[in-house]
């Protein structure tokens, strides 16, 4: 029901000669947000996922609109909330803001796989209840 | 009429714990294609563009799709092609191979800006010109 | 007296395809430990010293030795001392470590420059006064 | 004898906001002209060594002075030459150059592990002599 949330700093390190972030970089930031998501919101670190429990959750397709750059020394308030659970898969939106200015929307589709075998496979029921608790409530669900 | 095309190795640095490539990666190959393309296909080079004409092409709206993973040591072949020339804009289409195998699949839309001014700036009749030979030709255009 | 403290997780970011971190990420993670140093260490953020004072502190040598490697979902801890204060120059000792164990040491030489100049340029007093305060006491200096 | 020669461009991913190489970055740079000796210089690939030869190459020591800083659209001039080589260690020289203006000067200790137990192991006598042929010869050796 209510989003994750995160706050990340703009670096040095994340900004071009133009001091703005460098896109490629956002997408760093953007992956960080889906990392901490699993470690924090779903308690499912990706160290215990890729080398204990044998699976990687690739993304599929992304897509970020851009909506006012980013400078160095930025602090961007980042939420993520499930927008979609498939059987394998996930759709979910990112935004990010910086005193209440957006920034960008991401819409990112993630699968699930095995990686030893390269081949997709379903959510547990336990990640998939943990991952209902992000879920955004549309006006039609909740009315 | 033609696809800019340029070749890219994936390097150890571009891959993850699964050695494949990372996806934030992907990107700064993207837009390393992209920068190839202004230096040699427009002979527009981002030195002369950032630091004498005061020019900047930041990234408004970037869509991927990915079909199939990359691996270290795969030698990719990049393609763009010019979608849409707007007055300030412009979409591109930007495709990744690997031995015919298809990656993935970009739509991007950059925006030219006057780098002091932080404004959009209609792209000059001689840069517009030289993007046109890099237009696909549709069916509907062409027949 | 005291050197800085910061910590830092082993993010996918950072890994390569062993699961260790990627070397040229830990002078990311090197160069944050400094750009945190001076915001809230030195009280001198990046954004201030870059974009309003017109100052830069590029790294003139550094050396690093790599004890032990660090892998996916370490939470490394990070500290800086002081070793020398130069008129323009400052030498920093930047150690990493993980539950206790040594992971690198690092030997770093900043310059300020000023940036429209290109030309080195000293310390001003308050900012050698505030460094002072991360020395490293030595044996001889504190006998 | 001949040292192994590479170039690369400064690409807009690898600048900061001074529009000069980040320092992180150049070690990407140096990882690329190792990675990419190994490939044709000692024809021993990151993918073949890495994924099927269950070898890694994890640098121990690395020393950097940069000289005078790169900026967006140089085009350096990497060498590579072998100062030392050890029973799983090796030494290298790298120095980086535009225009015969010497930018930096790297040297690197490398040592060969088996990926799965994590042990040092001894180079093969194929790859010894192939790395021979790039060794420097100092006055006293050729004297």
């Amino acid at each position: 029901m209510a989003a994750f949330q995160i706050q990340q700093h703009v670096r040095f390190q994340h900004c071009d000669p133009a001091a703005m972030v460098f896109y490629p970089r956002y997408f760093e930031m953007i992956n960080l947000t889906v990392e901490e998501w699993f470690r924090t919101g779903l308690d499912w670190g990706f160290q215990q996922m890729h080398e204990i429990d044998d699976r990687g959750i690739p993304t599929a397709r992304i897509s970020v609109d851009f909506s006012a750059p980013s400078r160095l020394g930025d602090v961007l308030d980042w939420s993520l909330a499930v927008a979609r659970i498939g059987t394998s898969s996930l759709d979910v939106e990112i935004v990010a803001s910086c005193g209440g200015e957006l920034r960008l929307t991401c819409r990112s589709t993630l699968v699930q796989f095995v990686k030893s075998s390269g081949r997709p496979v379903a959510w547990s029921a336990q990640i998939k209840s943990r991952m209902q608790a992000f879920k955004e409530v549309t006006a039609a669900e909740s009315g």
